[in-house]
């Protein structure tokens, strides 16, 4: 495991966030960027808590165009807000569902003269706040227009500073050491539910902050990958695959592995050294100007001439950073250009057989020269357990 | 611990939501109510994952007036949907961002004819999709209106079943055991890190599934009650308050407890004294047709008499089940009715001195006599750890 960077970020990295934004803001032409999500507050504030997973009260953060930003949040996360380096925040007692924070929004941005604000409306976006209450809001300041941001958000948080990329190595770091002594953990006679347990367990103790996102499957065939445990018991001949999103300090790991229990037969060990291979023309061709199509067509590349028979996942990796998955999409029409500084997963699958879905996945930031490997390079061949 | 109940529910329980939804979709004439979230989408079918921690894709169900619910969704979720009792399955490969799911979902209403839809717009809830599609969508078919149709999802979500109650209680159990044992896993000189984790640990090994949502904090003076753990090192005289959600079978507790190691100042054991005969309070006038805000005013009256300096929390406890928080809140002004079945946590908190909280809060189910615990009361007196 790499030595654990700093927790949090100084002031400047919000700064100079802010400040970027605030260039965006201005070519565009507009007043202010208003956000309400999770992440969004999370990268212009620093303001970090599981208490989203409330879905009783908003949360409402002001970029204007000159400024600093301001916080328009539910007293009870006033302490926190406190500590972070934004200085205006305005806060009601929450909930109050008549006016749940939004004649407070309404006055500020009245107060400010707020006319053109854009807001993220775009793909993989959402509006965290009551339809209605959003409705009202634009209702309680008619002559202000509303537009799609989502550019903004997406460009500023696609590519990563050094302290950024610190803590997704750090966690991916840490993730690849619990994959890498899996054979010690599980065993056959475990149930699914067991070997889960196990490793999420395993990850804390490394010093994981949590595990919010561990699903997978075992045994001969299965196609669902987005799958909770059961209580299926692991036998010789089974295949497991784990896939986690992982978290230290903010920050997500997303990487998945597949094992073989006994033996491997030989169809999947031959389709995970495509999927391997696959990710491995990923890698050869990954460099600043390419794009995310030209990335997606190398690994698809190589799974059609190792005899794919699909794909149902949509994609071969996407963006990584504050959320287990953020934008690009490596997919045949997304054409991102990938630029120095951004995090992606690369991650072929395929069906290589019917009922039968593999699936490999790496993370890595790109560099100047490059790409340079977050996770740990998983083996060829597919690891046998027991 | 009591006994695990059954995983997942039996096909009837869902055709029983469905069955009652429709019952409301007719006393409002709506054709049809559209759910995009993930408890809402988990309530009516069964689906259930985390993979909704990515927030690239979106998802949807209808529930139309007359027949069977049909799901929306990306193919990656097709072989989980296949498993739940939902049978009529659309799919497209997401993401797909220039048309994700618009066209499908659109297509889907003209072809069934639904020209009023209802769609949960009002407090505690959230469109989960991007604006710019909602915007689409009502553009695609622009005769068909949409209206808030909160009123059913949460009226339905908060009266439990038997077999939702019996996840619930199970949850509680294993956490109450959990709160019951910390003084054998805490000790002075842990920082509050480390007795997180090792209070998470604990939890998985007695069985949560999860525990997504642990804050708290530790020392003489707090008044953060969402904060993570820092680095800081638990000393003698401390109080340590610890607040999880954790999780079995898509099912939550939310309680939390104070601590103290060493020895407890008498003005914090005093407030642990009027916090918990507020909650008493609470427990002795709770039965079905009394009011969230009787039950509000109850603990509230306890505390002003006790010295409260205030609270800026917002409520006194809230609604629970598949969510941390679920619809109603105790508050001076949410006049819910309280009927048999709902699941509620009582909160009482308030500044006892300046600079420091004190929160207490318990988890009950109202039966038609009263209130039934979920969570194991606690001892009047604070624990003293060490």
């Amino acid at each position: 495991m790499t030595q654990a960077p700093p927790r949090g970020f100084p002031d400047d990295e919000y700064q100079q966030r802010c400040a970027l934004a605030q260039t965006k803001l201005a070519e565009l032409q507009l007043d202010a960027l208003f956000v309400c999500t999770e992440p969004e507050v999370r990268y212009f504030t620093g303001f970090h808590t599981p208490f989203w997973q409330s879905p009783t009260r908003p949360w409402f953060v002001i970029v204007p165009a000159v400024g600093e930003p301001i916080a328009i949040i539910p007293s009870i996360g006033a302490p926190m807000m406190d500590e972070t380096w934004i200085s205006d925040i305005r806060t009601w007692s929450a909930p109050q569902p008549e006016d749940d924070g939004v004649s407070i929004l309404a006055d500020t941005i009245t107060s400010l003269g707020l006319a053109r604000i854009g807001v993220p409306m775009g793909h993989e976006t959402h509006l965290r706040m009551p339809l209605a209450d959003w409705n009202a809001l634009q209702a309680a300041v008619p002559d202000v227009t509303f537009s799609d941001a989502t550019d903004i958000v997406r460009s500023m948080r696609m590519v990563k500073s050094d302290r950024e990329l610190a803590k997704t190595a750090h966690v991916c770091s840490l993730v690849s050491d619990g994959f890498e002594n899996l054979g010690s953990l599980l065993s056959m006679g475990m149930t699914e539910r067991e070997a889960f347990t196990a490793f999420k367990i395993d990850l804390l103790q490394r010093g994981a902050d949590d595990v919010p996102y561990l699903v997978g499957a075992s045994g001969h065939s299965f196609t669902d990958v987005i799958k909770q445990p059961s209580d299926r018991v692991i036998e010789a001949g089974d295949l497991l695959m784990f896939d986690t999103g992982t978290m230290w300090d903010g920050y997500s790991s997303d990487f998945d592995r597949y094992y073989a229990f006994g033996h491997a037969d030989d169809d999947a060990q031959r389709a995970h050294h495509v999927v391997w291979d696959a990710t491995e023309a990923g890698l050869n061709m990954l460099r600043p100007g390419v794009t995310t199509t030209d990335l997606w067509k190398a690994m698809a590349d190589v799974m059609i001439e190792g005899g794919s028979l699909g794909n149902d996942v949509g994609r071969l990796g996407h963006g990584l950073g504050m959320q287990l998955t953020e934008w690009p999409s490596n997919t045949a029409t997304d054409e991102t250009v990938i630029e120095e500084g951004m995090v992606l997963t690369l991650e072929p699958g395929m069906t290589f057989a019917p009922g039968r879905m593999m699936l490999h996945e790496e993370n890595i930031v790109i560099r100047a020269d490059g790409p340079e490997m977050l996770s740990r390079r998983a083996p060829r061949d597919m690891p046998v357990i027991g």
